[in-house]
């Protein structure tokens, strides 16, 4: 997605690690009119695939797929990262350990609106090593329900999670993939 | 808003300790054709006001603000309630009380994202003791930016927290008052 590309290539910053920061229009600051293209290509992406739900991830995923879901006209669930008092009922969870926040955590959605059957299109904002990702699957699949593809805007190309997806016969459509990064020279490679 | 307040009969479900669960369509699966009945809403109200910026908080007022900043064509940042290795430069910061997790937190927003003289709407799912609405005012007061209201979704009238905003003189609001809840008949009275 040319318009995604140009933006990091404009706004993105690289620091050392392989961070790349998109605060700015990505995942603190949101550029919702950015959004809604993001939200039109995914729902171009995925025009042959039969959608049900959209599941996303607290934080950073909740508002690109919030603005997606008005491209395919279904409601969206997050899961959630930390028990509530307000959850109840049975939950499924998954443990995801995270590349930014270097720890394990628990990610949880309410079985109520996952439903046996329905397919359900996972949407977040980076893919670096999966986990995340994987662990969305595993609530899904606890949910009798199908994985109908992954929609990254995001994606770590030099690093693992995308193969992983794909070598399990997962369709991941990232808009942007990032095959190497320069923090001196704060240039970004994207695979072609 | 009738709209708003017939979902909550219709959907919401009380519990005791004043808890009113709308995890299905408000903050945890999210109906997004109803946020954006919220934020034409938003927009209707807050007509008369000049809104350069939203600022919400993580996490579950990340849709509806996302939504809402479609009619008012604005930048969204959302407050992040935790320490990433992608925050760095300036930050703002602000201690809030939860009453849904019963815990103290801290809540950050980048300096670089909420500039000197703007007016920012601050949005959010709810309002019940008014510690998060009034972290975010401080943030926005550290930044020397102007607070051009508070949009929540629902408030808790039975709690302090809308009295304490307005008493200080911003303007508030809310969709829905909850004035009243019965977890034994599971009624709800709102604020004429």
């Amino acid at each position: 997605m040319e318009l995604l590309k140009e933006r990091i290539r404009k706004d993105g910053v690289i620091k050392e690690g392989n961070v790349l920061k998109v605060d700015n229009f990505l995942n603190h600051q949101m550029d919702v009119e950015l959004f809604n293209e993001i939200g039109k290509e995914f729902k171009r992406r995925f025009a042959d695939v039969k959608v049900d739900r959209i599941l996303t991830i607290e934080a950073s995923g909740i508002g690109i797929a919030a603005i997606t879901a008005q491209y395919f006209h279904v409601p969206v669930v997050f899961a959630k990262k930390s028990q509530s008092i307000n959850l109840d009922g049975t939950m499924l969870s998954a443990q995801i350990e995270s590349f930014t926040h270097k720890r394990r955590y628990e990610v949880i959605v309410a079985s109520r609106f996952l439903n046996p059957g329905e397919n359900v299109l996972i949407i977040d904002d980076f893919l670096a090593n999966g986990c995340a990702a994987l662990g969305l699957c595993e609530i899904v699949e606890a949910a009798h329900a199908n994985v109908a593809g992954i929609g990254i805007v995001i994606e770590k190309g030099f690093q693992h999670g995308g193969k992983l997806l794909r070598d399990k016969g997962l369709r991941v459509e990232s808009l942007a993939i990032v095959d190497g990064m320069d923090a001196a020279t704060q240039t970004v490679q994207f695979r072609e």
